[in-house]
């Protein structure tokens, strides 16, 4: 899986980059701030594609409806509205979600099957369904393949800056090119975060291919991250393999299938990570990293358990090398461990060594985690699994944000 | 179970409350404040005990040694430091905690086997056990039935109000007494919180109904709090029960077993509602509760993912009635629920009926969400079950404690 020894060449834009696919975002009238709230991302034909949703047992209509629309595994576009998440809306809200599929089908001559629907935003109010569908109509009107930011754009919430990549990647000869965009983990007044992204590529995928490669590139990207350990009812990430690269499609195992795999990987984990970079309140980006475990589950396990510690994330913020917290941590996680190897270097910081204290430099401490990258590393000495999250601190911003919006 | 039918009545003091035990509570010098740091309490003769400690795998030494010392299910005494957790201190840490336990004994004139040990501070500093061993002697000396308060003043690291209570309750014509004293989840520079809890009773039970009795307790009590979802290397919670009742030992199923089980439950949630009230910044304490669940286990998991969530403890902090987050919370938790019967009402106000929207008044949810006390239910629509769990709220403080004690 090592992505480094393929030497993707950046590209410019982001879901509009690879060749096939149009987009464009308006402003529907969802958001107060008057700024785009819709938006179409469209192929210029019905093309393989797959999709993974939120696990949650709430979840919202649009991805009740997109999770059927997604089963034959083909899509003509993806219609997204920010502002309002369309959950805990019952049977009206799913009403409404299939007019904004309807909407975008008849502008675009297809079937509704063919089309995605995602929001995000406020839960349990009712959808301003006439104005979303009135923009997607507008946006269907716009669509073009230099208004992939417009789009960007559209799904935001409160994210503070827009969350775009595309790169290529050459096999055999041939170049293929992904791009995406995704939004979170922005809240909404007055509800919660939701993470989306949406992945393009011009490499001929089968739809079982698209499914394969986008859920192994979840695993090691959107499902490795963290901002508050809580799950959205409207979590929805997509890809689509337009195929205008057009040589034959990709087989398993080939090299140029290997290799659109990585690039994939490679944008859904730098869309992660801008996702935790503007995480609400964030001042760190913490890269977790845990070694020495019995197997990759445990790696994981014990790695979001520092990730998700409140202990941990308010000792980031606070600058504080406490690495008692992150053998809390790793010790509650119930990974397997050898406490008598566990090891523990903090912002680069040997803290710990066979489970007891290691003196530390105060000073080198304090520069270190003055830093705004931080990685924290533990090894459990229990095997050679590991894995990496990525998180951020707990700031008072946190508080704020998610506490005090009425004031 | 319900414990409503008993009668309580309640006594004066805490663990020495019952008859048959004595303690006392010094100051060893480890706190800075000069503040009583080791105390003692100990049965006036080897007991029945049970005990249940921290699942963590990085367990802290003491925790190590009175796994060992509990095994046989009966206890003389336990030793308490407060200042310094012991904890990540290896072999050394091993060597002190024995230590503790062997001058008790001498003292005592008993065995270091029938001496607990624990520890409570900061993390992966060595013991200062020449301090701790000197504390634990002067203790020994100034036992007495009067001193429970010290003991309880000893254990606290940054609580701020001792934690102890007493009750006794009657069946058959027999008057049973238990008491206990309990700390947490006060945070100690520069680590983490313990939950400490000692329960003592007059009762006659076997070993194995201490071991029954605690394990059923702990089960509804200190296992359905949580602060912030962090579990420390240390937790642990004693009961003791010293026989002096005087009367026939008390078989299970029987009158007297029954109001001692319903008693010992009843201080445990005591004790554990105590320490929830004095969370780390806390503002606001918080009932959960979650019926209409497939069964119990999914009504406790699904009460945890609210209670844990910050989202929900910000807005609680806040003062929003923000049930969209409770919505999301038992969503993503695993547990079974029917969307379309979800129903929550938060702080009394119903907000959510069938998995929709309810409009409320917004004076009066603001008037309901000033109160301290909030109480948030959740019914699942799958089933009969329920489980109840008791949390606090996310304040600026907490991120101040736990990130700013540098500053």
């Amino acid at each position: 899986m090592g992505a480094a020894h393929y030497g993707f060449a950046h590209a410019e834009g982001g879901v509009t980059a690879p060749a096939g696919f149009l987009a464009a975002g308006v402003s529907a009238g969802l958001k107060k701030s008057g700024r785009r709230d819709v938006c179409v991302l469209a192929a210029g034909r019905l093309c393989p594609a797959a999709a993974v949703f939120t696990t949650s047992a709430t979840a919202a209509p649009p991805v009740l409806l997109s999770r059927e629309h997604i089963a034959g595994g083909m899509l003509r576009a993806v219609v997204v509205n920010a502002g309002n998440a369309n959950a805990c809306t019952g049977e009206p809200g799913l009403t409404a979600a299939r007019a904004m599929a309807d909407v975008a089908a008849s502008a675009l001559g297809c079937e509704p099957s063919d089309v995605a629907v995602c929001s995000t935003g406020v839960i349990g109010v009712p959808l301003p369904v006439d104005l979303v569908t009135a923009g997607i109509a507008e946006a269907v009107d716009l669509l073009d393949s230099t208004r992939g930011e417009d789009a960007a754009e559209a799904i935001m919430t409160t994210d503070t800056f827009v969350k775009q990549v595309a790169l290529s990647v050459e096999a055999n000869g041939r170049t293929f090119t992904v791009g995406g965009m995704a939004k979170g983990s922005g809240m909404i007044k007055p509800d919660m975060a939701t993470m989306l992204a949406f992945i393009t590529t011009d490499a001929p995928l089968s739809s079982r291919a698209c499914d394969d490669v986008l859920r192994s590139a979840v695993a090691r990207s959107f499902n490795r991250i963290t901002v508050d350990s809580d799950t959205s009812t409207n979590d929805t990430c997509i890809l689509m393999a337009s195929g205008a690269e057009g040589g034959p499609t990709l087989e398993p195992g080939s090299a140029g299938y290997e290799a659109v795999e990585a690039a994939v990987l490679e944008v859904a984990t730098a869309l992660a990570k801008m996702v935790v970079r503007d995480g609400e309140g964030a001042t760190k980006f913490v890269t977790i990293t845990v070694t020495g475990a019995a197997d990759e589950v445990d790696a994981e396990r014990a790695a979001f358990a520092v990730a998700d510690s409140p202990l941990v994330k308010t000792a980031l913020f606070g600058e504080d090398a406490n690495w008692g917290r992150v053998a809390m941590a790793v010790g509650k996680s119930g990974a397997r461990l050898d406490p008598a190897r566990l090891r523990i270097v903090f912002a680069g910081i040997l803290t710990c060594e066979n489970g007891t204290a290691v003196a530390f430099d105060e000073t080198e401490a304090a520069l270190a985690l003055a830093a705004t990258d931080i990685v924290v590393e533990a090894d459990l000495g229990a095997g050679d699994a590991e894995a990496t999250v990525w998180t951020c601190d707990f700031s008072y911003d946190y508080v704020k944000i998610n506490g005090d919006y009425r004031t």
